[in-house]
């Protein structure tokens, strides 16, 4: 059984653009929302600097497929789930779930795949494999993605 | 020989994230720029209402590989290429080649899927045939895309 | 007893900017997710187009005091306070106050006043009155306000 | 003859919002496209981490008075103007003209105070005086400011 993280959020007037609809480029935003809760359901934040100084997770690649738009005050719901867990790199799929008085409506569909880095104090960043109890807790939650 | 429209942007302080890099959902911004650019250089506008009322070009799909980050002041060009153009829909390529002193580095490249629509006044939206002259004129700027 | 309405929100990554803090515009759009909060609280949604028709609340005025940064994962509870409510417009007050784990810090002040106007289908605006039941509902939520 | 500062920007289409209009929190953004343009013009960058390190601008004040809405592809002229500068702060004025067929039309106006600070590795800021040749480089410019 696969391990879901699902964060909610609504979509402001500032998401919006003049064609009445969430700018496509918020959906990534939104992933982002999603990414970082499911960190923090773990019991770590991407910045927790006393347990990782200079860890951060820049993305080699962001993909979405756009089914129906969101508007305004819509209510959807992102479903991260890991796809791949690899030494120094993770990919997530986002499932986009507009919530609505029947059933909810999948609207789009998101992929990001992310490589570990550490940051040297001139900004300049380097890959290295996912610290021990970060790898651990993924795995802990998502014991399928041991062997991949 | 193709086609090929250049946008050029400065990254700015607000493009930024507490990473010190372009946040990775601004290059979508970005790809946006240079696709309304290369309207405007066939003469028409995106939201010419005089030409089409109501016509709009929301996307399908959108996606970027990232090589390397942008940075605040950095400059970039962002070469868009027509990939495809069927009737109701067109396909873009977008290279980010940041400008140094020595020759450009391409440091991103996406792409972006649009559907030619209508909107009812009540926001609703109907993929319709690309109207003729911008069809057209895409094809002038374009002649290898004639046959796709 | 006046009526304060109160929002949440949590500082995102994409909020920040390379200085490692909130990036100022984005107050702005914290205010205006209390605003339309506020509009909600009420019963209504700025965008009701079965009740107000082409009805929209453009701003004349927006400001902001600094006192503290806000960082990442930060949580930040939005007060609203109407300080004013004529004929045409409304002038709002924002607190922002920082959630810790000891008493709330305020660390910026915000204002904003806003015109109700009726939008033509070519998108002119024009200044209207309040409609009745909307001027109605903030009164009973904020008698005080009855005779400014 | 006050020396004043121009930057031009064309609204974008992820600028505006679902009113049509660019978002009010834009201005914001578009107000420190002038003021990074200004530090340029001077010969320095916001950012430039070899002659000053940590030098941050944080805002302890924003504001704009709106008198006309921007659409997309509008294109306006940001005038710059130092009102104030004191030992640790600057206070700018900007005018945002919208460049049409006959003459420029104010359509907005906004004020910003910065304070200069430098930033320790753990982000606290703190005032300091303005470094001198800094200083010196806007008093060149601004002449009229010298006594202030």
């Amino acid at each position: 059984m696969p391990y879901e993280f699902k964060a909610r959020r609504m979509v402001e007037f500032s998401d919006t653009d003049m064609a009445g609809i969430m700018h496509y480029a918020n959906f990534f935003r939104f992933m982002e929302t999603a990414e970082h809760g499911f960190y923090r359901s773990l019991g770590f934040s991407v910045v927790d600097m006393s347990l990782h100084p200079h860890l951060g997770w820049p993305r080699v690649h962001a993909s979405c497929d756009y089914r129906r738009p969101l508007r305004f005050e819509d209510v959807v719901e992102i479903h991260l789930l890991v796809l791949e867990k690899r030494q120094r790199s993770l990919t997530y799929q986002f499932r986009f779930n507009k919530l609505t008085e029947e059933k909810p409506e999948e609207v789009a569909r998101g992929r990001l795949s992310v490589v570990c880095v550490t940051r040297a104090p001139d900004g300049a960043m380097k890959a290295v494999p996912i610290p021990a109890e970060i790898a651990k807790r993924i795995e802990l939650a998502l014991p399928e993605l041991l062997n991949t």
